[in-house]
């Protein structure tokens, strides 16, 4: 997706350790026209899946989410960080971040995630793929299927798409970063 | 708003002890039309404010800003609960929360909110009104203004709303809930 990879050329921020900041328009502050550009991006590389709801984990992925949900009529999902005191008939499952180098839960009810539903999962990153594993996890336990995985943005030498591909998994990524060496900002020829 | 008032009446579920829970539409489960329309119902009301951003605080205030900004073409910053490690520039505030009995940081960037910014909050609901305190703390601190807060549901009997309309906000509330007794859901009229 053109307008996004010159968009991160433009205003990412890259750090040592491989870390990429896109606070300025995807994940503090974020651009709502750019969101609906990556929506109907992702609308179109899904085309072909069946899908009956998006699922998604908070906070980063709610905005490219809701934004795909309503183009496609479809009910968005997003998985909590933190088990809520008012949820009943809870899945849950532990996601390990890299990032934070700590380990997080994710839940969802039964209510929400169940047999019978494809679900397109949307997140900003896609980097170890701990939390696209996650909800692989919690989708296995609910008997849902996960019919696609799309992603803002993907660290390549992180690995984590590769994982999910070499499961057969259909991912789509509409930037995919190959090296962030020296703080510079090389996309993988597409 | 009638459309909301009756999704509220068919599909929200009352608990006792003041508690609503609007799971399978709003805050986990979110239906993405209907944010599009709670997102016009906001551009009408605050027709009439200076606005040049939407702030909220993740997670469930997301969706609904999301569309909002989209409405008005204006960017959307929210607020993270937990001071992130590649953050800098950082105003924090603290939240105390009723329904979780528990305190809570929020933060936002100084790179996104600063003095000349007019921002109108969005949020799910507005209870007891301490995440919206929250909001003006943080605006104080950068030297912006709020010129408004938007929330899809209030419960007026924890009279959060009636503080801030005290202090001279422009609030408005969507759908307002008079009482919740004997979980009865009573809206006030309009």
């Amino acid at each position: 997706m053109k307008s996004l990879k010159e968009r991160i050329l433009r205003d990412g921020k890259c750090f040592p350790g491989g870390i990429l900041k896109v606070d300025s328009f995807i994940n503090h502050q974020m651009d709502p026209i750019l969101m609906k550009s990556i929506a109907v991006e992702f609308v179109r590389r899904f085309a072909s899946e069946p899908i009956n709801k998006i699922i998604t984990v908070e906070a980063s992925g709610i905005a490219p989410a809701i934004m795909v949900g309503y183009l496609l009529e479809l009910p968005v999902v997003f998985a909590k960080k933190k088990r809520p005191s008012t949820m009943e008939n809870m899945l849950s499952t532990t996601v390990f971040s890299f990032t934070k180098n700590r380990s997080y839960e994710i839940c969802v009810s039964r209510d929400y995630l169940g047999p019978g539903d494809k679900v397109l999962f949307i997140d900003d990153f896609l980097a170890n793929g701990n939390a696209a594993k996650g909800i692989l996890d919690l989708a296995k336990q609910a008997g849902a299927e996960v019919a696609g995985m799309g992603f803002i943005i993907e660290k390549a030498f992180q690995h984590g798409g590769e994982e999910l591909r070499n499961m057969g998994i259909h991912v789509e990524s509409l930037a995919v970063i190959e090296s962030l060496d020296n703080c510079e900002i090389r996309f993988k020829q597409q």
